[in-house]
């Protein structure tokens, strides 16, 4: 049994569309139906074994999510469940199009933590992933070869303009050398890309007890 | 000039819509498109002078959607711009249906700051939010005299679940006790509800010099 989550509802509409496909389920005009229509937080869809679940913009928005999700999951007696968080990020020193299967995630110092404030205290969590389901992915990958694929660190970020370095947001107060700087820094450091929900995705997978990447 | 800006998509319509009302700009069967609507990130409808904007869950969504929508005024050469964010929010010792009008937004431990990594380093931001628009407000309250209204601070948590001592989340690791000691040190401090994007909503206003509240 399979969850795949992304940020965006109709990306996980056309993710399930192709899935469909690929799995042999799908039938001429069908059309898949957004399950949790009545409200307009989240929207999940499903086919066969696989559900997809968009989680809207960064750390608190998937983290709700994934509550809400993991406790539908356990009162649905789910087991064996595997998570996989799909989407866009920046990449850094990869050509554009490149697929990045995330090894470790790391916080914005290059650290394979996730910090959280639980009653007013900071509590550190561990963010590894699946090391098996990487290895396969990869495997995967080889088999299709349609794309360029690497094992790398993902850097997970609160901030998208500040926080990854970008010189277009409504403020920036550092120089482009700085920026250059970071980026190169992350890269050394083994980052791969940068997003804004692996963190809390792994440290959650990993409490859990689910197999997540 | 005004800008509302509220989680869902759907309630920032159903404000439109209301505002309209309320401004003498409605017309029978006038409907109010959805400006973003190449883009299911956000959605953004227009009357008269108010422009109503969805930011989605948490920090990192608002943050994002704040940034363009600065950049978007400023090109726009809109002048004397007033942002107000509107939504629902926890309540700490008030009656349900109150409304709390943000004199500081606090963070977890109850410090007005917004802590924030910018390339790898914590940068600390004022959360101050405009005095004279939170008395304006208070006095159209007790003109209106429909809802109880407080004048409070805001305290805003990165984590929805564990960040605001649920018990009912998928992981819970303290006990009722020891979350309605949090709750009461909250109280104490002067908060007087909870939700997850004040603080950056007030650091940005601060910084790029739009009255917020």
């Amino acid at each position: 049994q399979f969850v795949c989550v992304g940020g965006s509802p109709s990306r996980m509409k056309a993710f399930t569309t192709y899935i469909a496909e690929e799995l042999g389920l799908a039938s001429p005009g069908c059309d898949y139906p957004n399950i949790c229509v009545g409200t307009d937080r989240y929207a999940m869809y499903k086919v066969g074994p696989v559900l997809s679940v968009s989680h809207g913009m960064g750390i608190p928005s998937i983290s709700i999510m994934l509550h809400e999700l993991i406790k539908l999951l356990y009162h649905a007696k789910c087991s064996n469940v595997t998570i996989i968080r799909i989407g866009t990020s920046g990449g850094i020193g990869l050509e554009p199009g490149s697929v990045v299967i995330t090894k470790q995630s790391v916080d914005a110092t290059f650290k394979p933590q996730f910090e959280q404030v639980i009653l007013g205290k900071t509590v550190t969590r561990s963010t590894d992933l699946d090391e098996q389901l990487a290895k396969e992915l990869m495997e995967c990958s080889k088999e299709i070869n349609e794309f360029n694929t690497v094992i790398g660190n993902t850097m997970c970020t609160l901030d998208f303009y500040e926080g990854q370095g970008r010189l277009d947001g409504a403020i920036c107060l550092y120089t482009e050398e700085e920026k250059l700087q970071y980026l190169k820094e992350a890269y050394d450091s083994g980052v791969r890309n940068i997003e804004m929900e692996s963190s809390v995705f792994a440290a959650m997978c990993n409490l859990s007890g689910v197999k997540g990447k």
